[in-house]
C-alpha cells in the first residue's frame, strides 16, 4: 500500500474545512434559484445573505458591500477597469499601479490597456518599493484620470507581508484608488477593509477551505462602483450579473466564519513552519529561504536548493509523496520563471519552491517532509551541475 | 405537517439530477488545485477534462472547443464583444443583431456599446422575424466590421423553439457570426453545433441538473476567438483565467451525459404537460397559453389567466405549495414587465406564469398542479378587475 500523502501546498488551493464541507453538503439539496420568489428561491437566497455577512464580517465590512464573483480572478478583472462610477456620475481611472509580485490576475491589468498600467518594483526584500511608488504617484497626470494602485496584502509565493498601511498613506495624500488583493491574507491576517485604508478588497473561497468558484469584491463604501464585468439578469444589485453559485458562496462563508478565528492557528502554524524550516538548514546548511528576516504569514516557506531545479525539486517531492509547488499554480499546465523571484532581484534560473501548510497540518507531516527534503537535497548534483 | 411541496420551476433550476449530485459528492474531496502538477492536481485535472468530453458530447463538439466559464451569463458576456482575433489576426465585429425574445445576459449585449446593438423583433408567435433580420443584415455596412447575430434556440419563458435553420442560413448568407444561446435546449432538442450552423453556443449547467456555477462557451473551432474577458493565469488554454470551479463543473460533466438520453424522458414530460393543459383549459377555458400553435420544448407551459395578475398568482401557487414564475427568474427580487410577452405584441400588463416540468415530475404532481390551478381559477375576480 502507498503510504499516505503529505499536501502542503494549501496556498494552491485548501482541502475543504470541515464547516464549509458541512455547508457545502447541506447547500447540495437546496437547489432553488435565490432569484425566484417562491419558497424554494426564498431558502436559497436567506443561505446567501447569510454568507454574505460571514464574508463581510472576515473582511471587516458592511455586508451590503461584498459582490459575490466565480473568484479572485473575476473579482480583480471586475474592478481593474478604467471606468468607474460616482453615484451616477461616469468616473475615469487613467493608470493602473501594480507592484512587481502581484498575482497574474491583477497583472494582466483587468480591463486597463496595456499602456495604461505600470509596474512599481519591489525591493531585494520582497516589499512594494514605496519611494518609487510615491514618485509614480507623483508624475501621475490627474487631469486625465484617477490614478489606481494594486497591491497585495500578502504575496502567494513567498508569504511576505506588503508594507499596506504605508501604501494606503501615498495614495491618501495623492487621491488614488486602492484595490488589496487579500487573497493569501484571508485567514491569516485580520482583515479590516477600512483599518487597511483600502476601497477594494478581494478574497477567495477555495484558499480559505471554502469550495472553489466563489469569491468577492469588497467595497468601502457603494457610491464609486467599477463598470460591472458581467451584465446581464442584474444580480447583485446590478453589479455582477449570472445566476448565484450559491454552493460555493455558502461554502465560502462557512469557511470565512472559521477563518476568522486564525490566532490560535497560526500560532501552531507558525511552531510547525520553525520546526520546518529548522530541519532544512540542518539537512542542507546552503537552502535559501526567501523573506525570512521580514515579515510573513506563519504558513508559507519559499526556497531554493542550489543545485536543484525546481520543477525538478516539484517532481522528486511528488514522487515521495510530498504535494508542493514551484511557484504559484495559477497557469494551465505552464510552468515558467517565477516573477516573483525576478522581481526581488534574484536569479530566476533554478526557480524555487513552495511549501504552504494549513489548518489540518501536523507535526508528523513536518517531519515527514523535512526527511524527504534531506533526501533529496543529498542526491543533488553539486552547484552549478542542476539537474 | 405541511403537504410536500411542487417545484414546477424547472426552467429557472433544476433540481440535481442523481448522477450530478454524485459526481458532485465525490468532486467535495477532490480537493487540488487542477493547474497543480502533482498527484493532488493532476487528479482533479483529469475528472475536469472527463466533464468536458461530456459537455462537448453534449454539444456535438470537439472537446478542445469547450471553455468552461461560471455560467451562461459569463459566457454570453465573453462571447458578445467586438472584438475578436482570426487566429493571431484581430478581427473587429460591428454590430450585434440580437432577437427581441432573448434572455438578458444577451440583451444586455456583453461588450458591446449600446449603439452597436440592435433588437430584432419576434412575430405574434414568438419567433424571429426572419425578413426583419435579413433586411437588416442586408442593410449592415461591412466596412465597419462584421455582424454578429445572437439567437435563442429556445425561449425561456415560453419554451418556444426558434428557427435556427433559417437564421444559420441567413448568417451564412451575410457573412455573420452566429451565437446560439443553447441554455434551454440543452437536454430537451438534440444539440449540434455544426448542424446547427453556429460559431458559438452557450449552455449552462444548472438548467439541466448540474450545480450552479459552471456554464461553457461551445466553440466551432479554435481560430476565431472573442477576446478574453477574464484575464490572469491563463486557465482554458488563456481563453478563461481562473481557477476551475472543479465541482461545479464535474457535476455539470454528469448532467450533460445524463441530458443526452433525453427522447425518452421528453416523450414521458410532454405526455404530463399536455394532460396539465388539458386540465387548465378544463378548469378555466378563457386561459391564454403561448407557443401551443408552434413548435415548443415538451417542459413548458407560459400561460396568463384572464382577470389574475402573474405577480399574485404566483404569490397565490407558492401559498398553496406550488413553485413555479412569473416570467424568468433572473434577476435578484426584480418583477417588471415580462418583455417576451411585450416583443409577442401581447399586453404585459397582467404578466404571465411559467410552469416549466424537469425529470422527477410525476403524473400525481401534474394532477396536484390542476387542482391548485383550477382553486386559484375560480377565484379570480371577473375580467378587467385583476388583482
Amino acid at each position: 500500500m502507498a503510504p499516505p500523502r503529505l499536501y502542503l501546498d494549501w496556498n494552491a488551493t485548501s482541502p475543504l474545512h470541515p464547516n464549509a464541507r458541512d455547508a457545502a453538503l447541506r447547500a447540495l439539496d437546496l437547489f432553488g434559484n435565490p432569484n425566484s420568489v417562491h419558497g424554494e428561491g426564498r431558502a436559497v437566497r436567506a443561505a446567501i445573505e447569510h454568507a454574505r455577512r460571514q464574508v463581510a464580517a472576515l473582511a471587516g465590512a458592511d455586508p451590503a458591500h461584498v459582490i459575490f464573483t466565480s473568484g479572485a480572478t473575476e473579482a480583480a478583472n471586475m474592478v481593474l477597469t478604467p471606468e468607474f462610477r460616482m453615484g451616477r456620475t461616469p468616473l475615469k481611472v487613467s493608470q493602473l499601479y501594480y507592484s512587481a509580485v502581484e498575482h497574474p490576475a491583477v497583472r494582466e491589468g483587468g480591463r486597463f490597456p496595456k499602456e495604461q498600467t505600470a509596474e512599481i518594483p519591489v525591493t531585494e526584500a520582497g516589499v512594494v518599493d514605496l519611494d518609487a511608488l510615491g514618485a509614480s504617484l507623483a508624475a501621475h497626470d490627474k487631469s486625465a484620470g484617477l490614478p489606481m494602485v494594486a497591491v497585495m496584502l500578502v504575496n502567494n509565493e513567498t508569504g511576505i507581508v506588503q508594507p499596506i498601511a504605508e501604501v494606503a498613506k501615498l495614495v491618501q495624500a495623492h487621491g488614488c484608488l486602492l484595490v488589496v488583493d487579500a487573497v493569501q491574507a484571508a485567514g491569516r491576517l485580520k482583515l479590516d477593509i477600512n483599518a487597511l485604508g483600502a476601497d477594494f478588497l478581494i478574497v477567495s473561497s477555495h484558499k480559505i477551505g471554502g469550495p472553489k468558484g466563489a469569491g468577492a469584491l469588497v467595497t468601502r463604501g457603494e457610491v464609486l462602483m467599477p463598470r460591472p464585468l458581467i451584465h446581464g439578469g442584474g444580480q447583485e444589485k446590478g453589479h455582477r450579473s449570472g445566476t448565484e453559485n450559491s454552493l460555493a458562496v455558502i461554502g465560502f462563508g462557512a469557511a470565512a466564519e472559521a477563518a476568522m478565528e486564525f490566532e490560535a492557528r497560526n500560532e501552531a502554524i507558525s511552531v510547525l513552519r520553525d520546526r520546518l524550516e529548522t530541519g532544512m538548514r540542518g539537512a542542507a546548511p546552503d537552502v535559501v529561504i526567501y523573506g525570512s528576516e521580514g515579515q510573513r504569514v506563519s504558513n508559507t516557506t519559499f526556497f531554493t536548493l542550489p543545485g536543484l531545479k525546481a520543477e525538478t525539486g516539484q517532481i522528486a517531492f511528488d514522487l515521495e509523496g510530498v504535494a508542493l509547488s514551484a511557484g504559484s499554480a495559477c497557469s494551465s499546465g505552464k510552468v515558467g520563471e517565477s516573477h516573483v523571484l525576478v522581481a526581488m532581484g534574484r536569479d530566476p534560473k533554478l526557480g524555487a519552491l513552495r511549501i504552504s501548510l494549513g489548518f489540518a497540518t501536523t507535526e508528523e507531516e513536518i517531519d515527514k517532509a523535512i526527511s524527504v527534503f534531506a533526501k533529496i537535497a543529498a542526491r543533488r548534483k553539486p552547484a552549478g551541475e542542476a539537474a
